[in-house]
C-alpha cells in the first residue's frame, strides 16, 4: 500500500488512454517514491525517463501497475513477478467478470505471481487511492482535484466507479480517506486483506466497504472480530439486499431467509453496520471519525423554518428516533432568546426575538450539544438571508461543543446554499444535501450493535448426543421428532396406528382431543393432501377421520404408500412459531425463528443465528421478533419463554452437528403455551437425496 | 394572481430589510405592470417614483404588498382596501402564528379587507413567485437567479422558506414552475383556493402542494374533486404524518388511525398523491408534467457501472417495482453491442463490446423506452470518462423518445458530475443527485391511485333504519349489537342469565361451545377483569364458570354492579378483524378495518374509509389489507368475503347516521369463517359521556 518505487506499464501521455491518465494522476498527485514509465516507444514521458520494458529497469519495483489489453496481461505479471515486483495491480477487465475461459487466466496469472511471492489487485478493478501515502494509481476524472482531502476513513470497494463517485461527493463536503482501494475480481488480494490492513493502519479510524459478495464467510467473521478488538467501526454497503431467497420446496426456512439476510444477522452479531445507501454510510463515518463511538437514541433539531423543522421531526419519529426532549437549563435559555412557544424542539431560529443576539445560530447549537437529554443533532437548513453567516455560526458551535455528539448538517437549497456548504466545509463541518441521507445515516448508528464482549462458544448441554447423527435421509414426522426429541427439544406424543381399532386405543390412552395425520413416505405436504383432522373429541370422531384421510390421500396421491395414521395429543398454546435450520453455504449451519401459523407469510421477518447458539444471545434477539408482545405478554399471560429459548439452543445443536453436510429441518409449529412449548410437527433433510423434490 | 399593478409599502434601496429586496426582486425580474414604491421618505427608489402614501397614489393598485411590523399592518391594509386594492400581501409574521393576540387581529384585519371586497394571502409568508406572469413579491435570496426557469408546474406551500428551497434546487435542475404561493397563515385565501387557481390556469399541469394542516376537509376534497377532473395531477407532502394518534382509552380504532391516516385515505380516494419527500415530489411533477399520465410498474436500468446498477436494483425491488425483462427485439439489439451476459436489466454502458457503436448509449436509452416491457428509466450515472458526453447522449435518448415513459437520472458524482448535469438540462431531461429521490418518485408513480371514474354516492341498503339512532350514551355489549343487528351486521346469539340455573339453560338452548361474559356497566375490560371465559362445554363448566367470573370481577372491580352474564355461542372462524368507526375532527365519519385478535399489534396498518362506503371500494380495499391473503384463501378455504364486505358497509351506515356527533365503536372482533363472519363482541359511544374514562 506504500511502495517505494512504482512501474507503470503502458504509461503514455495520451488522456484517452487507461495507461495514459493513471500515469498522469500518480505524478498529479506527488507521489514521493521512484516511478518507473515503461513505453518502448518512448525516451521520456512528462520529463521522466522511460524504460522500454520491466527487465530494462535499473532495479526491482515495488510495485507494477497495468491497464493492457487482456492478451498482454500474463506475460508483464510473470516479466513483473521474475523481476522481483511485490505488488501488483491489473485494471484490465474481462477475466473471471466475463466467464469461464477469462477466470482461467485469472487463475494462472495469480498462480504465477504467487510463486514469486508477488501480490495482485483486481483485475478489472480501478485501482488504489491512498491520499494518506500520496499514492494515486487510478485513471478516473474525480482525480483531478488536488489535493485530495484526509480523514481517517479507508474504503474498500468490489465497485471502482463506485468508489470514484462516493469519493468524489465526499471530497466536495470536506469528507477525506486515507486509503481508497478498488479490489475487483479479487482473483488474489481480496476485501477482507484490505480491511486488515486499514484495521493495522493507524491514520485510519473508520472502516466503509462497498460488498456485492462475500469470498470467504469465516475470514469475513474473524476479521469483524478483529475490527471491533481493534476499536474501528466497520460499515457495509452489501448489494443484492433484495435478491429473492431460494424458493426451496422443502422448508419454510429457506424461503424466508435469503443469504442476505444470513450475512445480515452475521454483521449484526459481528458489529459490522449495514446500510442501504453508500452516501448515509460516508456520512455516518465521517461524524463516527469526528466525535467517536457513543450511544445516540434522542435527537434535537435545530432549523431555519418551519417546514424543514417539521419534515425532519417526522423523518425521526418515522425511523424510530426519538424527539430529545431539553433540560430545564436548556429551557431557560431558550425562554431567553426565542418567542414564547417557540423554544421547543424543533428549535427554528426564525422565531427568535427581535432583540436576539447576534450570535443566536452558535449559541443555540452549542446549548443544543451541551444538553444532557440530547445524544445527537439533525440541522436542516433552508434558505435564509444569511445561509453563510448562519452556516459559520453553526460550524463554530458544532466544533466548539466537547461532549462529542454527532451533528448531521442538511443543506436543503440548491446553489442559493453554496456559500453555506462552503463555511460548514471550511470550518470543519460536513454536510449532506439530503434529509434521507442524514436520517439513515442517525438510524444506523443508532440501532449500531453495543460494542459487546468477544463472543465466547457456546457451551454445549451435557444431555445431547456426543456426535452427529446418521447418514443422508429425509426423515418422515416421527423419525424427525424422535430426533429432536435426542437433543431435547420438547415434541408431542405421536403413536402410530395401523388399524382403525388401534388408532381408538391410541386416542383414549393419549385422551381427547387429538390430532390425526397420514404417515407415508409419498406424502411430503400432509395438510394439502387431506392427510391431517385436528381437533378429534371422541372415538366415533376417529373412525369417521380414518376413513376421511384415507379416501382425501388416495385422491391426492394414488400411488401413495400408506404406513399407517400417527395419533397425537392436540396440543394448545397462545403461539405456533417456526424453528428451522439449515446449512448456508457460506456461513454454514444457521437458525432460523419466526411465527408460525397464519402468521408465517404475514410477518416473514425471521430471526437468524448461527449455530449453536448461545442461550443468552436467542433470548436477546427474541425480544427484536414482532410476535415479541405476545411472548412477553404484553396483552395477557406471558408464555414460557425459557422453553422456548431452551429449544432453540437445542435445535441449533442439532443444526450445528449437522452442518458438515448440506440439511434442512423444520419444527412447524412450535406450540407456545403459559406454562411450555412443543414441537408438533417436524421435518428434517440431511444430506441431498432424491425425495426432496417430492 | 395577475395584477396590473403593485404597491409595495415600506419599499427602500436598502437590501438587509424585507422590503428592500422585495422591492428590488420585482424589479429585477422584470414586472411587465405599474409599480408603486410607497416610502414617505424618499423621491424615488431605484429610478421609480416614489409615493408617500397608499392615499397619494394616482390609481387603485391591483395589488398591495407589505412586510411592516405587525403593529402598522391593520392601518395599512385599511387604507388599501380603502384606495380599492383588490388584493394584498401580508409578509409579517406573529399573528395567528404567536398565540391568541395575533390571532384577534388577524380576524379583524381580514374583516376590514374583505368589506371591500379585498381578498389577502398570509399572513406569515414568504409571498408569490409567478414566473408564468413575471410577477415576483418575495424577498428570498435565491430569487437572484435570472430569468427564472418555466415548466407547467405550480406550487402551494405553508412553509415560505420550504417553497424557497424548492425553487432553488429544482431551478438548479431545469425545473421550473408557473406560480409559487406561499401561503402563511391562510387568514383569508387558503391552499384550496390557490389550486382552484392552479386547476384553472391552463399554463399548470401539475400541482405540488405542501401542507401542514387541513383548513376545511370538505373543500380539501372538491378542490381534490376538480383536479381530477381537469385531468391535473395534485401531489402533496404532508407534515406531522408521524403524530402519534390519540391514544383513546375507548377503542382501538382511535389509537390504530391517528389524523394522518384519515387524510392519507381521503387522498387515496381522492386521487391526490401523497410523498415524504418534497425534492421527490418535484422530480415526480416534473416526469409527470412531461411525459403525462401513464401506468408505471416495470422499471429499466441503464447504468455506467456495475455497482450503480446493482444498488438501484435493490431500491426498485425494495420499493415494490419490478424490474423489466426486455423483448427479444431489444435482447437482439443489445446482443450487438454488449458483452455476453452483459445486456440484461440493469443495463451497464461499461459491458459494451470494444467495438459498440459511439452513440451507443442513446441508442441503448432509446432501445430501452422503445421496448415494450418497460413502463419507466431508472438511470443511476456514477463518474465515467466523459460523462458530458454520455449525459448529452442520454437526453437525445429520452427525448427522442415517443412513447412518453418517464427516466430518472440519478446523478451520483460531487462537482464531477456538474459537467453532465448541464448537459441533460441544456437537453430538457431533470435529473436528481440521490437514488433515494428518484424511487420514491417511481414508487409515488406506481401507487398512484387509477382515475377512477368520479366518485358516485354510495346506495343506502333498503333494509335499515332510515334515520339517526338515539341520544348520547355508551352502549353495553348487548345494546352495541343490537344496535348493530339493526344495521344487518350478523352479531351473535346472547341470552342474559340472572342466575346459574338460567345460564345453564341459555347455554343448553344455544348449544355447546359456549362463551359467557359479565354484564355490567361498570366494567369496560371485560377480559382484563376476568369477566370473560370461553369454551365451555358442559352444565358444569357453565356453573363453574359462573363461579369465577362473579369471584374474579368482585375481586378486580370491587364496586361493580353486575346485571347478569351474558351466554353465547362459541363462534369459530379462521380470522379475527376489528371493524371500528369514529368521527374524524376534519373527514367526518370514518370505517376503520384492521386485523383483530393477537394481530391487532402485529399488524397495526389499517384501512381507513369515509362512511357511508360503497362494496365495490371496500371489496377494493379489503384486497391492499395484509390479512387479504388468509380472506383469500391463498393457503387453505378462502373465507366469507363477501359476507364481510356487507358487515363492513353496513357498519359504515350506522357510522354515517351517528356522523353528526362525535361518537366511536368497536366490533372487536368480527369473527370470519368460510361460509360467514359474525360480531362476537361491540360497544358503541355517542357523544362525549362521562363513561369513556371508565
Amino acid at each position: 500500500m506504500n511502495p517505494r518505487s512504482v512501474a507503470v506499464i503502458g504509461a503514455s501521455e495520451d488522456q484517452t488512454k487507461f495507461g495514459g491518465r493513471l500515469y498522469r494522476m500518480l505524478l498529479h498527485h506527488g507521489y514521493e517514491g521512484t516511478v518507473y514509465p515503461i513505453n518502448p516507444g518512448r525516451d521520456t514521458l512528462f520529463g521522466l525517463k522511460t524504460h522500454a520494458s520491466l527487465q530494462a529497469l535499473p532495479a526491482a519495483p515495488d510495485m507494477v501497475v497495468l491497464a493492457l489489453p487482456r492478451d498482454k496481461v500474463k506475460d508483464q505479471i510473470a516479466a513483473a513477478a521474475e523481476r522481483g515486483a511485490k505488488g501488483g495491480i491489473i485494471i484490465t477487465a474481462k477475466f473471471s467478470d466475463a466467464g469461464p475461459e477469462g477466470a482461467a487466466i485469472e487463475r494462472e496469472i495469480v498462480e504465477i505471481a504467487r510463486a514469486k511471492g508477488m501480490r495482485l489487485i483486481g483485475p478489472n478493478c480501478l485501482g488504489l487511492i491512498s491520499a494518506a501515502n500520496r499514492v494515486v494509481l487510478c485513471s478516473s476524472p474525480v482525480l483531478e482535484r488536488k489535493p485530495l482531502p484526509l480523514s481517517p476513513i479507508g474504503l474498500v470497494s468490489q465497485s471502482g466507479a463506485l468508489m470514484a463517485t462516493l469519493f468524489d461527493r465526499a471530497w466536495d463536503r470536506g469528507i477525506g480517506f486515507t486509503h481508497g482501494v478498488s479490489v475487483g475480481n479479487q482473483a488474489d488480494i481480496e476485501l477482507c486483506d484490505v480491511v486488515d490492513y486499514l484495521i493495522a493502519d493507524p491514520r485510519t479510524r473508520v472502516i466503509c466497504t462497498y460488498i456485492e459478495g462475500i469470498k470467504d464467510a469465516e475470514r469475513f467473521v474473524r476479521t469483524a472480530r478483529k475490527a471491533r478488538a481493534a476499536g474501528k467501526p466497520w460499515l457495509a454497503v452489501k448489494a443484492g439486499r433484495t435478491e429473492a431467497g431460494s424458493k426451496a420446496a422443502f422448508s419454510h426456512t429457506a424461503s424466508i431467509a435469503g443469504s442476505h439476510d444470513v450475512l445480515a444477522a452475521v454483521c449484526r452479531d459481528e458489529g459490522v453496520t449495514l446500510l442501504d445507501d453508500p452516501n448515509a454510510m460516508i456520512l455516518l463515518a465521517a461524524e463516527l471519525a469526528r466525535v467517536g463511538e457513543r450511544p445516540v437514541r434522542r435527537i434535537g433539531i435545530f432549523t431555519t423554518s418551519g417546514g424543514g423543522g417539521a419534515l425532519a421531526a417526522d423523518a425521526v419519529s418515522a425511523h424510530g428516533l426519538e424527539l430529545a426532549r431539553f433540560t430545564a437549563t436548556t429551557e431557560a435559555a431558550f425562554a431567553d432568546w426565542y418567542s414564547p412557544g417557540q423554544a421547543q424542539n424543533p428549535v427554528d431560529v426564525g422565531g427568535r426575538k427581535s432583540e436576539a443576539k447576534a450570535d443566536l445560530a452558535r449559541a443555540t447549537v452549542a446549548a443544543l450539544l451541551d444538553d444532557a437529554n440530547t445524544d445527537g443533532l439533525l440541522l436542516p437548513i433552508t434558505t435564509a438571508p444569511d445561509v453563510p453567516g448562519l452556516c459559520a455560526q453553526i460550524a463554530d458551535g458544532v466544533q466548539g461543543e466537547r461532549g462529542g455528539k454527532p451533528a448531521f448538517v442538511v443543506m436543503e437549497p440548491g446553489k442559493a446554499g453554496d456559500g453555506g456548504r462552503a463555511k460548514l466545509v471550511e470550518g470543519g463541518v460536513t454536510y449532506t444535501d439530503t434529509l434521507g441521507e442524514a436520517v439513515e445515516a442517525l438510524t444506523a448508528w443508532a440501532t449500531r450493535a453495543p460494542a459487546a464482549d468477544a463472543a465466547q462458544a457456546p457451551a454445549r448441554p451435557g444431555d445431547i448426543p456426543g456426535q452427529a447423527p446418521a447418514a443422508a435421509a429425509t426423515l418422515n414426522e416421527s423419525d424427525s421428532k424422535a430426533l429432536l426429541a435426542q437433543y431435547g427439544v420438547p415434541v408431542g406424543a405421536d403413536l402410530t396406528a395401523a388399524s382403525v381399532e388401534q388408532a381408538v386405543q391410541h386416542a383414549r390412552s393419549l385422551g381427547y382431543p387429538v390430532v390425526m395425520k397420514i404417515v407415508s413416505p409419498d406424502v411430503v405436504h400432509k395438510s394439502d393432501a387431506g392427510g391431517v383432522r385436528l381437533d378429534i373429541q371422541d372415538d366415533e370422531a376417529v373412525a369417521a377421520a380414518w376413513r376421511r384421510i384415507h379416501d382425501d390421500v388416495r385422491k391426492a396421491v394414488p400411488q401413495a404408500r400408506i404406513d399407517g395414521i400417527s395419533i397425537q395429543n392436540q396440543a394448545r398454546g397462545k403461539l405456533e412459531l417456526i424453528v428451522g435450520a439449515r446449512r448456508d453455504p457460506q456461513f454454514g449451519p444457521v437458525v432460523v425463528v419466526g411465527a408460525g401459523g397464519i402468521l408465517v407469510e404475514l410477518l416473514p421477518t425471521p430471526l437468524i443465528l448461527r449455530a449453536p447458539a448461545a442461550p443468552e444471545a436467542v433470548k436477546r434477539l427474541l425480544q427484536t421478533l414482532p410476535v415479541w408482545p405476545i411472548l412477553a405478554g404484553y396483552r395477557g399471560t406471558p408464555l414460557a419463554v425459557d422453553a422456548v429459548v431452551d429449544a432453540i439452543v437445542r435445535a441449533s445443536w442439532l443444526a450445528a452437528d449437522l452442518g458438515s453436510q448440506d440439511f434442512e429441518f423444520d419444527i412447524n409449529p412450535l406450540i407456545v403455551a403459559a406454562d411450555r412449548c412443543v414441537a408438533v410437527d417436524a421435518r428434517i433433510r440431511i444430506g441431498n437425496t432424491e425425495e426432496t423434490s417430492a
